[in-house]
């Protein structure tokens, strides 16, 4: 399976479990001194033409406009893939809290403790704080908006990704007396 | 792609989405002096034979039954395409609320304000009011009914509302203390 | 389309909205001097071989445990097709309510009153009952066990069943202050 | 239908419904004097190569990691097939009991009583606990885990994790007042 059908399949998957919605949501793979992502705007299942981002010099105007993050995540971790959705579980948690601590056996035992970091999205400011963050785990939530996993590949990007909102959808939903 | 199979691409992504159910929503886009509108009764996902109306003069019978919100939105304003869909949350917030302000990043950016007007289904009155409010933005809630969003193309009309329903949704959950 | 594609084009929706899990639920079409229903345990949207139930005779072992609803419903009123599924919204507020009065367009539209009614799934008793409410209109709710639309057609019976069932979510969605 | 196929077809099943996400979930049928049991990290819908553990004997590493309980349950009883998921409702509810009795039809009909059982996923204690459970029953909830179902064929066990879901679903939306 090539680079481009790899995307694919995983961005069918995010869609299909409702983790992303919509164009929204973007992935990158690491490639030597750079990274493949999808394009600005471009629907998840469908991705089309990737696109190729240096760790220094010019980014293309088609790349994701957040690129900020994945190259930052590049550049500070050893993670090989980045994916980035908005599940509305963990979007919504996110608001109240400042980490969040699964209680259901798979988040505690992937990701017990999921950092939230704030920032504009798109911003370089954001984009740092979640690099920094990802150095020492796997996922990470920006308020209001969504998740960042870093992962040796797409799919592991995208089974924490899962995880990360299956734990939160258990977490609001036991709050349910 | 020709316009039958753009319709049938959107009409399909709003289904998966659960943007709409049975053979709920219409879609529309301006076409010279009128617009290529859903039939009455049709699946979005499956929409088959679309139909025209003029701005001006006769409107055949088997036009959606809301097709006069689709002409005064034209008649109005710039809009290129009209997407009406029944998102369940958005319905569901629209009946307590005057107007919706989201509280997650892509609400934040694309919708700030999100207006809620009222009126019958299908009513001349109704769609006066959604036309006048779609002048301003793209994207309003007719109380305890449904989404219109007006795009410069039914990509971007459904994108918005998808975002307006990750929105409500967001905020739907957020409550969940 | 002959009928056997009919019905599956139907039960694949159900199942795609969600309105029957598993292999729960069945439908019917009025047939001369009787019916022909989905067999006992199929998977609705997979509904291979369909049975076909005199109004007055012996009933073969294989056909729905439910066909003593779809019979008094076809002795009792004039509807042509008879769905019944089990859209999780609309069983959970069955519990607490005699009747439901949506607060939605949709519902205030075509059930504006959705009746419930008590008895154990397959028994006779249920089945007089479900039949008594359907002559004098097309939806009812089974206490705690689905809903029971009757219509001119398997389509219109669906697109009921997922009007009460969207009426009920947003009724519950709208209790979330 | 041979048995990949068969494990596949239920699988999709499985996933359609959202009782697994991701790459959760496992599923193995008895076959002689051991059992077929999915790949460790396998897709349900896309398992791929089977793996066969013998009740007495060594386990091949690529079994999935929770092949103990498949075991332990092979051996206590007269299941033929197993089924195990991760259903959001049936998890987040299984925090706050040890037992749930539901007030659905279909959840009294089939599953009156399910037990609620502790242990750390993929543990000879957990195992023996499900195992011992089963014994009586078809469905356990480990808690903040998932469904455990002993059933005569996958498609049973599967059908048996629908409604242990749809039941817990009913329990949880009922409460909203």
């Amino acid at each position: 399976m090539n680079q481009a059908e790899e995307f694919q399949r995983i961005g069918k998957r995010l869609r299909q479990e409702g983790l992303v919605g919509a164009n929204f949501g973007n992935m990158s793979v690491r490639d030597g001194t750079g990274f493949l992502i999808t394009r600005n705007g471009a629907f998840l299942d469908c991705p089309k033409n990737l696109v190729y981002v240096p760790l220094d010099g010019a980014v293309p105007p088609e790349a994701s406009s957040e690129y900020r993050v994945h190259r930052e995540v590049y550049r500070l971790s050893r993670h090989l893939a980045v994916v980035h959705a908005h599940p509305p579980h963990a979007v919504a948690i996110s608001l109240h809290r400042d980490c969040i601590n699964p209680i259901d056996s798979e988040g505690e035992m992937f990701c017990p403790t999921i950092p939230v970091v704030t920032g504009p999205p798109g911003s370089m400011e954001m984009a740092k704080r979640v690099a920094s963050t990802l150095k020492d785990g796997g996922a990470v939530i920006v308020r209001g908006h969504g998740t960042f996993c870093g992962a040796r590949s797409l799919e592991e990007g995208y089974v924490l990704t899962s995880i990360v909102e299956h734990s939160c959808r258990v977490l609001l939903l036991s709050r349910v007396k």
